[in-house]
């Protein structure tokens, strides 16, 4: 009896000895795979329920493996442009909390407002996103990959940052949470994602998008998007090797102007009747996609792809600006309505899937809303890590019950959207000084110019064609209420009226 | 009888477990604490056998008592200037094979020679040292922090890197073999010391120098040397706790000019009476000396101290020009000759310290000269790494036999510098266009300018004042020919006589 007591006990030692061994392995791998400006109908993986020509015309391949492996989702959005997408999936706070509602200049205290008749811009987070408080016109927060480091994650971060103007700490990914930093700092697109042009770096003609610590491949036949990959490859090792989970923020520039032909791609797409600036898009897109693959053969390699979730986004709407697009004005995005910088579907609604290994089910669909802003709780859950501190106050909702049941359904979710900026010198549909929400099926956009709402049923109309709004004033006044009830809440800034000096008003304002 | 068997086959199991589990631990964590331009008698722990007036100048109570936990080298040697130095100990190399005998510019393609009239320069590598083939000017080379992350080690690089110029691989610590790199680039200064400066990062004035990552720091109180102790500490916290082996490369920016004041403890040496240069120069070695105490703290307070072994190197002798040096030309090493730039002993002697716990013993000395080369395999060996791959000729020779034995004595090996540059506008003494060998106490020197030789007994006679050339012909001859050889059998380079076209001779050329 003794000696059975010893024995069990050694039997409970052992285990404990083995789990203590393991424990790190069983964490999951995270990568967010994040595209720079990639449209929703920039892929051969259909999004819609139907195929468009769109799908037709991009070359994706491995975006449809890691859709047949784990979940697509449908309905997923994110900011019209950059910086308040990627600050938002950063602290999980919505924009027009964080006042980070247009992109930030590379340099200090310079907002990147157009010049306007009616208004005066806001006096927004133009800096961006801080590690620290008290930065001027920063928005202090607490990022997840601080909270994954401290969990004892190994962080990397490889590629476009753009969360902070240079000279703040929110534009060193070091300060953001990551160990390791590769090619990311304040700048929002690459000078060039040629090799032979060094990526930007010449004596003379480097500016501040000339794209760091890729010396290596200088001169080399490595187009940026290739480089990046390498580095990740490079940088994973070793904790691979030592068996510590890792999280991975695979960041690519592309497909960001300037659009530059991806040579191992672009050939094919002129055979295939392209004008040279898609043609040139299209391989931007087919040399990202690559990269995709690229990364999943090396999970698979190392066999840790059963313990790594991938999460692929892109952080706007395609660019429908012409040129430097070719084709007609905001037609980029067909069946979607506009592009970058719109609050229409087409600048807002993004390519995401997730795969989950033991947890998202392959090749299924998700058709349940989720936000950009939801990554922050969604990636916390992922990791195990509970009862976490922030400084902010975080808007997002875990979508991991989404992940665990496809058809998962909450249709009294409401999602916003503010940008009380001039993106860009001329309106557009949907574009400069718009708020929207969705709630359902229902989307309401509010136009701050002129107070007029539009309202639109997704389900019938994702084109944003049939202005419902005098169809249904009560719809409109409902989401008008919300809209402007929550704006108020975070306290939201509006841009200043010049014949006034005062704040243009609310959506439910009188 | 069967349950005695189980009982251990169960123990021998759990000892497999455990020591797996434990096996990450149990190789040692190593620091290379690197100080930039300090001299063999900057500091308070004295390196000769008397106490100096220089000794008792500098406050350096932190390498006291490293020096009270290990092994103190009288002997030990640098190249005479950074880049030479620092690539030198990447890559066992010693400069006159790699052909990086001079500083790198950070501009790439930039010779840092001066103009004379004697001599035009010789072709040597002033890109610096590359982890790739064929760039030009540069040394190819496999570096140790490589081989240290591929076996599992942390590696990580805070601080001065200077390895090669902007545009080569060789100038960012990512492809040198770290896996984090805060603040190392191609420069070789900072372009300030001082957070109200932004450590240089300001609009319209920012130059190469400007300390990258440190945003975070800006306007704040932190020194440089704080702040990238702060960096080194916050960056270990994730190998730690992961008990994962880590290489920190802490490579201060520190005690180089511009000779900026501590204001920690600056106001002291004012007090003591030195003069305003002078005191700067004080309280920047204080605040480096600081620093390492910091990092000592840190390690005990995690009881890693035990299992973490700490260099502690300079990159070369102090400066003794003046300005920026107070006091008269190359007196700022004393009892050692000359300073920075030059083959006498005050531009090549350097304080080092090793604390290796449970092999090298409390306040232990060794008198046996070791060199920055030696670096190389010292620490593969440390680390347990055998049989490694270099794609160079690695000239240094371990000193593992020195830490365990401190009274180990080779007066057989032969040292060798080697400098056909002209580092500065003047020549001085040692300084241009020099080589030298030391070979027990006998140390020579020969100038390419004139072809002389001098020849010293550093036993005797350490301040090199009493040339022994004539009095020993046959130790000349012995010496010159080994420098002869040596230098022929590693391809050195030398400059190139403007009246003929030709190369100077070697020292044991007719």
């Amino acid at each position: 009896m003794k000696i059975f007591l010893k024995l069990s006990s050694l039997i409970f030692l052992l285990t404990i000895a083995f789990n203590k061994n393991t424990h790190a392995q069983q964490k999951p791998n995270i990568i967010v795979f994040l595209v720079d400006d990639m449209g929703w109908q920039d892929t051969s993986l259909p999004f819609w329920d139907k195929v468009t020509p769109l799908n037709r015309r991009y070359h994706t391949p491995n975006m449809e493996r890691l859709a047949k492996e784990g979940m697509k989702f449908t309905n997923a959005y994110a900011m019209p442009v950059c910086t308040p997408s990627r600050t938002s999936m950063l602290s999980g706070m919505n924009s027009a909390r964080s006042r980070i509602t247009n992109w930030t200049s590379p340099a200090f205290n310079n907002p990147t407002d157009n010049q306007d008749e009616q208004f005066e811009a806001p006096d927004w987070n133009y800096n961006g996103l801080s590690p620290m408080d008290n930065v001027p016109h920063t928005q202090y927060a607490t990022t997840y990959p601080e909270l994954l480091k401290e969990a004892g994650y190994f962080t990397v971060h490889i590629g476009k940052a753009h969360w902070g103007s240079a000279g703040t700490a929110g534009a060193s990914p070091y300060n953001m949470g990551f160990l390791v930093n590769i090619g990311g700092h304040a700048a929002g697109h690459p000078q060039s994602y040629l090799p032979a042009d060094n990526y930007g770096n010449q004596p003379g003609k480097a500016s501040w998008q000339a794209v760091p610590d890729l010396e290596e491949y200088y001169g080399s036949s490595d187009f940026l998007t290739e480089a990046l990959t390498k580095e990740a490859i490079k940088t994973l090792e070793n904790p691979v090797k030592n068996k510590q989970p890792f999280y991975l923020n695979m960041s690519h520039y592309a497909v960001h102007d300037p659009l530059q032909a991806d040579p191992r791609f672009y050939q094919k797409y002129i055979e295939l009747g392209l004008d040279v600036q898609e043609a040139k898009y299209a391989s931007l897109v087919e040399g990202m996609d690559k990269s995709l693959g690229d990364i999943m053969d090396y999970l698979k390699r190392k066999k840790i792809d059963q313990n790594t979730i991938i999460i692929f986004m892109s952080d706007n709407g395609g660019l429908s600006l012409t040129p430097p697009r070719g084709g007609k004005p905001h037609t980029q995005n067909l069946p979607l309505k506009s592009g970058k910088g719109s609050v229409n579907e087409g600048g807002i609604r993004e390519p995401m899937i997730v795969k989950w290994p033991g947890t998202t089910k392959p090749s299924s669909i998700a058709h349940q809303y989720v936000i950009i802003e939801d990554f922050f709780p969604t990636i916390l859950e992922m990791a195990g890590i509970k009862n976490y501190k922030t400084v902010q106050q975080v808007d997002g909702k875990s979508f991991v019950p989404v992940l665990k049941k496809p058809d998962y359904s909450d249709n009294n979710r409401t999602l916003y959207w503010h940008i009380p900026n001039k993106w860009t010198t001329n309106d557009g549909p949907g574009i400069n000084y718009r708020s929207a929400i969705r709630k359902g099926d229902w989307k309401l956009i509010y136009n701050m110019r002129d107070r007029s709402t539009n309202l639109y049923n997704l389900k019938t109309d994702i084109g944003e064609e049939n202005d419902l709004a005098l169809k249904f004033p009560d719809k409109v006044k409902e989401l008008t209420t919300l809209l402007g009830t929550w704006l108020r809440s975070c306290k939201a800034n509006m841009p200043i009226i010049k014949a006034s000096g005062k704040s243009a008003p609310l959506p439910d304002e009188n």
